[in-house]
């Protein structure tokens, strides 16, 4: 772009072309070192350029200040992650909705207040969560339209004056939709947009915490209607008999660290005036981390969900006579019987039938 | 739609609708009581109308619990409260655009670090928060894609057996674009959804609270380039002099406050396992009050726009040479210079300036 | 004081008190309204007694603001309640501790990873929350340490010239343990304190949040090992066999709202300049609904700590053979073998008796 | 201890003494590794020295787990930390004290809600950020009586059944002032005592915020009350003429960003249920995280308080007559007349002063 506007000759675009890849390969090879007192790396791209190519290098600042490019990169970086975690949670919503059908004859207790309530099946439980991460890929879209907007040129917030620089051109070339033309608001949106992005893969990264503890509860002796593959689960240094479910218990917990993140970046920059601060800057590491956080849980589900193991014959054994309470409710209202009557008269008979079961099992001898 | 599926008789429905509509005036007069044992407001319709109309009454709660109710009335509300949001932030955006003409033509100092840095107009800063109340829509649109689905029908969460409810003919007279179909997903959906309401509504907010600290400052004797009509300000108990722009103390805190709001259900429903727990009872005091802060902030907002006064005459005073020292160097790569040595050179003709300046003043005699 | 110092005469005094007892009276009856105008209810007091007693209303102002009237009410209230919440927890602890020789005897399984780990007793379980309410004593006296310092007299946070008050004398009026001398001090003091009271409570809701998950996973119908008597669960509107214990889902959450509302003082405040601001007004309803919560949870504790049953048998059922594995291997090393090695034994003896136990299950006929 | 209870011989114990010194030393060569099999430290130390020395190797984890091992590293660390915070405090509140008297004669206009309200000192506002940093050493003495108690022994949080561990051994050894018995309650104050420390901590940070924002505001060009020495202060990569105070802006948003990682420990065990559960491991990074930004955020300020700089050609110009508004008002109360009446005359006086001023200014040529 500089070019284009007639800040760099074609030779001078071609010997920076040439010196930034130079660099690309040194930093790959661990050749390329920031010092303390250039501060950070556009620094030290400049001087490496500017001692080894001249002139050329002490123009390659111009039309920006370090927080536009920063921010450029953390926004291209930004809605690759989006586009990544979109990518996940839809091909793991896919994953779960395969499985649905696999498990939908599967009969299990529906829990309510943590106590069995009524019927349901493996099917409908695992289909829930499906159409959960389904709808979370909504939420992304919005966020990336949000998001896809060039800050490149805004400079220090203030844009430049007298030079007329092709920021539509700057967009195309780094596959933005389209510039973000008033300066402040670029400034503005600094921290802001990190802050949408995440809670754009909050939904994903909440219903992973929640599958997270019910598969804790489904995999415990006491039901064990699920199980995993040996190569997920693990051991204890003191207790010789135990297999525990510990990825269940990082990505619960990981729920609670990817939300505290999200709104360690929030509190950063509510309430902080316009204009740069370099309290944004402190978002950056969250924000990484973050990102870091969604994507591996999002891909490690899609390995658990296709090992997922049912134990039926636990998931038999549980489907005990009080969960069918209420379908005798219905069977009564189907006939013809009100509501409130129907649930009388089963309560009714259930507690009748209950109280008789106690009485007999007392009159057998205890072992 | 229980009368459309023969639950109900063309009769019952009447008297239903009848009954309903009448405790609606009674509780619109107070008249309407729930007792303390009937526990809430479902309970209480319920003996009204079964003890003034008698068996009818017996069947209003059929194909539901009182779970898929309250969800379906926090789904409704969620969905009018975002959908409220959206309109208010659109206008909010057009009240500051259609000012930012007034203001483009007025210079104001740029700010980074809280340091005068570059010169900017009370427009562009003006217009900052314009696009992004403008692009806090994009993120509300999906959220009210993820809610727009009715959950009426999902009973406890796990539907009802032997029922043939019309899940559609309540979605369409309830004014949903589509049905929630999984029952074990409404369940999970309540508490999360509320969530992502109020994620989608935080950008909105979050550019509120930093509105309301930019007002701060530039409301403070020390630059005074804004203020507002004297019906906006308060006093002090023990100064007489003071005029103090609270509305944007209480607004810059309320960002704050409504963000927490929202980490609460957030960390209320994280790791919480699939299936009702009472818990979600806790979710429903924070959505409302979060909701109420959301409308009434940019609601106020609409009313402070359009009343905005610009100080001219202390905004040129602010207008200091220092900013203008990056147009120097632009003026200098304009006429081909390189930026670094532009740099250089507009730097030490500016601290030569300024040394000059205060040599000067140090000569004259000190009143 | 201010009679002590001259401002008012002892008739004046006399008038003031007799004027105050009879607003208290009013208020008691609900008769004594604050007027819109009129903002708040020291403006209402000054109007009543001016108006009803002439110019000795006019003084009643003298020597503070509404800065630091407000303060000393919260600082008070502070107080009050950190006192009340240690008194609670400590009373939590003495009943906790009453009941752990009653269960020290009951041997009960310890999980790890929510799996069946170690035998341990109910005794022990009950004794740790025991332990941890009491060692949260300590947090609270700290707090108390803190807030116990008068901040009446530092006016709107600069104390007031040319008028001598006697802040020791209305520390020692007021019960407080010494006065908080810098008036700036008293002004930053504001949320801050709150915000300290709060944390130092958190402990002791941290715990009741954590014993009520426990009490949730002890009273499935998996486990049963722990009961409560009737008067403490809750039935079903639409299933009509359950018994919930909804309590424990309230509590667990309140540990989370609890929580949210500490850090929203917290977030308020954190970044916010000295000098009052008015953003510090909306720390109040936070910190009065955290103090009803606090209060309330372990009230209710005390209630449910003596109630609590044990199911012996369903405890007997579960101390499954697992269990003793880890005491096998420190038999052997009492013998003298390495722990190492021990560990190894044990555990290539236990699953051999698991696998030979499977076989035999298999050749029984299935039922 | 493993000795004194005739586990080990006296060989035995010299052997694995030394054994551990070699590991410290290859340690710190950078010579040791862990490899991936082993999972972690624990088990690399065990087989290094079952390798080289032998079966004493596989006596070293006797009486143990991974967990009050785990527990018992993170105890010190956090009493050491809460320690040293603890000192670092207290200097910090000393070397403000220090310069109190250095800055209690220099006027000041103390600000309320942004706006200039009375006069007040430097000294006065130094001195309450002294204050308050010498009471948060209170709830830090109250944390470290909570946490100085010893967990070793403890082992998977169910002790070890047959093999008389000499807990208050290992207690005095390790320099715990107790031990801490029931070891239920060492698992179950796992993460709550780390949550315990950096509340204990959080009030010193987020009395640094707030100086850092008091520091923002009296550097700006509008203010310039105060100022840092050149090596505190940083430049522009766009902006010639700047001096950014970014230290305060860090530490600003480092006093949220303690905060959010106090909250994300809370957040992870709040609601947990007892017994050991992965989700713990989790607390690690946070804690160390928020221990470091703590020392060195108070680190940081005792280098800061002692280079502060005032301006006071600056504050003079500042200390307009609004200021004294008040002061008058208490004037006319030391020579009889009621509050309201002279709150009246002087609020009149003010403004009509005020308005003369303004006269006779628009009298005078513009410039």
């Amino acid at each position: 772009m500089l070019q284009k506007i007639g800040v760099l000759t074609k030779e001078e675009l071609d010997t920076l072309k040439k010196a930034l890849k130079e660099i690309e390969e040194l930093w790959k090879k661990g050749d390329f070192k920031v010092t303390r007192s250039q501060e950070d790396g556009h620094t030290a791209i400049e001087q490496y350029i500017t001692e080894k190519y001249g002139e050329v290098g002490k123009k390659i600042h111009t039309g920006r200040s370090r927080n536009d490019q920063s921010m450029t990169m953390i926004r291209l970086y930004s809605l690759e992650q989006l586009r990544l975690i979109r990518q996940l949670a839809s091909d793991l919503a896919t994953a779960a909705e395969a499985r649905v059908s696999d498990f939908n004859a599967v009969a299990m207790p529906g829990y309510t207040h943590m106590q069995r309530a009524m019927p349901t099946t493996v099917g409908t439980w695992l289909g829930s969560f499906a159409q959960g991460w389904r709808d979370s890929t909504k939420m992304l879209d919005g966020a990336i339209g949000v998001l896809d907007q060039n800050p490149l040129g805004s400079a220090a917030g203030f844009g430049i004056n007298g030079l007329a620089l092709d920021r539509a051109e700057t967009a195309k070339l780094l596959g933005f939709q389209t510039v973000q033309s008033n300066p402040m608001y670029c400034g503005l949106s600094r921290g802001m947009f990190e802050n949408v992005a995440l809670q754009a893969m909050s939904l994903a990264m909440v219903l992973s915490s929640r599958f997270a503890t019910d598969m804790m509860m489904f995999t415990q002796q006491e039901t064990l209607f699920l199980a995993l593959p040996d190569n997920f689960v693990t051991g204890s240094s003191i207790m010789p008999q135990k297999k525990n479910y510990d990825l269940f218990e990082i990505m619960r917990a990981n729920g609670k660290v990817f939300g505290s993140l999200q709104m360690q970046i929030q509190e950063t920059i509510v309430g902080l005036g316009s204009g740069y601060h370099r309290d944004l800057q402190c978002t950056k590491k969250a924000f990484v981390e973050a990102c870091e956080l969604g994507t591996s849980t999002l891909a490690l589900l899609k390995e658990v969900i296709p090992a997922l193991q049912v134990r039926e014959e636990k998931l038999k054994a549980a489907m005990t006579e009080d969960l069918y309470v209420t379908d005798e409710v219905y069977q009564l209202v189907a006939k013809g019987k009100a509501f409130r009557e129907a649930y009388g008269e089963a309560k009714e008979a259930f507690f009748k039938r209950k109280a008789q079961q106690e009485a007999e099992a007392s009159k057998k001898p205890r072992v």
